[in-house]
């Protein structure tokens, strides 16, 4: 089978944990020892998030006034570049005799999509009061209320094309394990000119999986994250979803913020594909495609 | 013609400009206009430096002390996925019908590489004479005299196996313009176990990009920076050397940060291969390539 896995953006830092090296080193290990139990007998590409990543590049970034600050675009670019080695070099030294590849993927969004009209998109630290009317004042920021203070908020428009596609294909063709996509792919527009730009939006990580997926006839879709698996009637009286179909599931209204897109995703790629698509838990992975863990979706 | 071409890390930010992302891509796609005019009738590989980027993201990580640093294999990979994706965006939008994709490249050095015991390759900021203690203390570092102050060393090893060579090739036969090997290439030790680890390291970009020419039976390497051409007695009298042999350049003593390793690397190439290696500035890479501007290097 050809399965895409696509990691969650926790699977290299997890709520909690320091954001040193050490620890994503240790995550990505983590990481590639479940995917080396797939690679054993399938085709795999995988896919992964960069919240944390995304956020603490922020950070550095603003840590001094005095230094440039990078636009979405290309921390999108810089996460692609480190959390892609991370996950390689962890690949590699589980499975030496695999050709792996990482490559950048950018993906064209729609510059007319509504999102860029309602950003909803958390990106970076929390802020008070004050500074958040001085970054909204000086960068043009939107920011939105998150927990006890605001934060940045960006455009999540929907997944166009994939740029990288036909080299993606030939060598996912060609039996090599493909690590792209990271981030939800690097967001760019299509200029009036035919030319193409960087812009500060962040398209949903699982929603790019998805369409990926479709678009390499891939024959299941694992959506990992840190959750055993799908949710009923969170968090009163919750109790895990086995297997549900896509109408129902569609209809249930899961968070926007974490389990929603994934459930979006995975729907998506069932209704267009009438494959395999399931949501479990990273160290699950295996076992999510076996069918024995996680939430499995049907047409 | 195979033509691979090396940019200088002063390609996407000169020395003297403002270290902004609009500087940034607009250095990309001056650079993409040359490059366009070559592969417009030539195969084309395109590396690249990443000394100033580095250079920034160093300083940004340092900007804040509560913040993780991060070792160089990570910041290598990091500007792999900036300056790879503001490459591949101005190519893209120049050449709309060109297949494109950009590789992370980890490179294995040697872990008894005799460069490992002497540091050479400045990274980052200038420190004052007490910052420098405390850095050596602190965190190991190796610290050198660089113009008024003292600067990060980092070892300098020779360029070994290109981990993603196969999918380079592959990609470079079916005719795709491959953006790779960026900074000379992620560096990674392989371990006593067969596992591989990041490496405090930077492996210098011109003598990786020969070994991945000679590894791709390139028909040509252009080593393209930010002078005209390599010059003969610089810089009391300097008048540019057109074309010289091998033995001859190799005696000739130029500057170990600068000029050496671009002549080096394009004796290297010629004496493996016979075919053409040429240094020149950016702007002339057509010119350079043709053999009507730059320095061309004889067997």
């Amino acid at each position: 089978m050809r399965v895409l896995a696509a990691l969650g953006g926790n699977a290299l830092l997890r709520r909690g944990e320091t954001a040193d090296i050490a620890t994503q080193r240790a995550n990505a290990e983590r990481a590639a020892a479940v995917l080396a139990e797939i690679a054993a007998t399938h085709e795999l590409i995988v896919t992964h998030g960069n919240g944390p990543q995304v956020g603490l590049l922020a950070l550095q970034a603003e840590a001094d006034p005095a230094l440039p600050a990078w636009p979405m675009d290309v921390l999108d670019a810089e996460t692609e570049g480190m959390i892609g080695h991370l996950l390689e070099l962890a690949l590699r030294s589980r499975l030496p005799e695999c050709e792996i590849a990482t490559l950048l993927t950018q993906i064209e969004v729609d510059p007319d999509d509504p999102a860029f009209g309602a950003p909803t998109k958390p990106i970076g630290p929390t802020y008070d009061e004050a500074q958040a009317r001085a970054l909204a004042r000086e960068r043009g920021w939107k920011l939105a209320p998150d927990r006890d203070g605001l934060r940045r908020v960006v455009a999540s428009p929907e997944p166009g094309r994939i740029l990288a596609l036909p080299s993606i294909t030939r060598l996912v063709e060609a039996s090599t394990m493909v690590i792209c996509a990271g981030g939800g792919g690097i967001p760019v527009v299509r200029r009036a000119d035919g030319g193409l730009d960087g812009v500060e939006a962040v398209v949903d990580k699982d929603l790019t999986a998805a369409e990926l997926a479709r678009q390499l006839d891939a024959d299941a879709l694992l959506l990992l994250t840190d959750v055993p698996a799908v949710f009923a009637d969170w968090p009163e009286a919750a109790r895990p979803i086995r297997r549900d179909r896509v109408a129902r599931l569609r209809t249930a209204g899961f968070a926007a913020g974490s389990m929603g897109p994934k459930v979006e995703a995975a729907c998506r790629f069932v209704q267009a594909t009438g494959a395999l698509a399931a949501i479990g838990a990273l160290e699950d992975a295996a076992a999510v495609l076996a069918g024995r863990e996680g939430t499995r979706v049907d047409p």
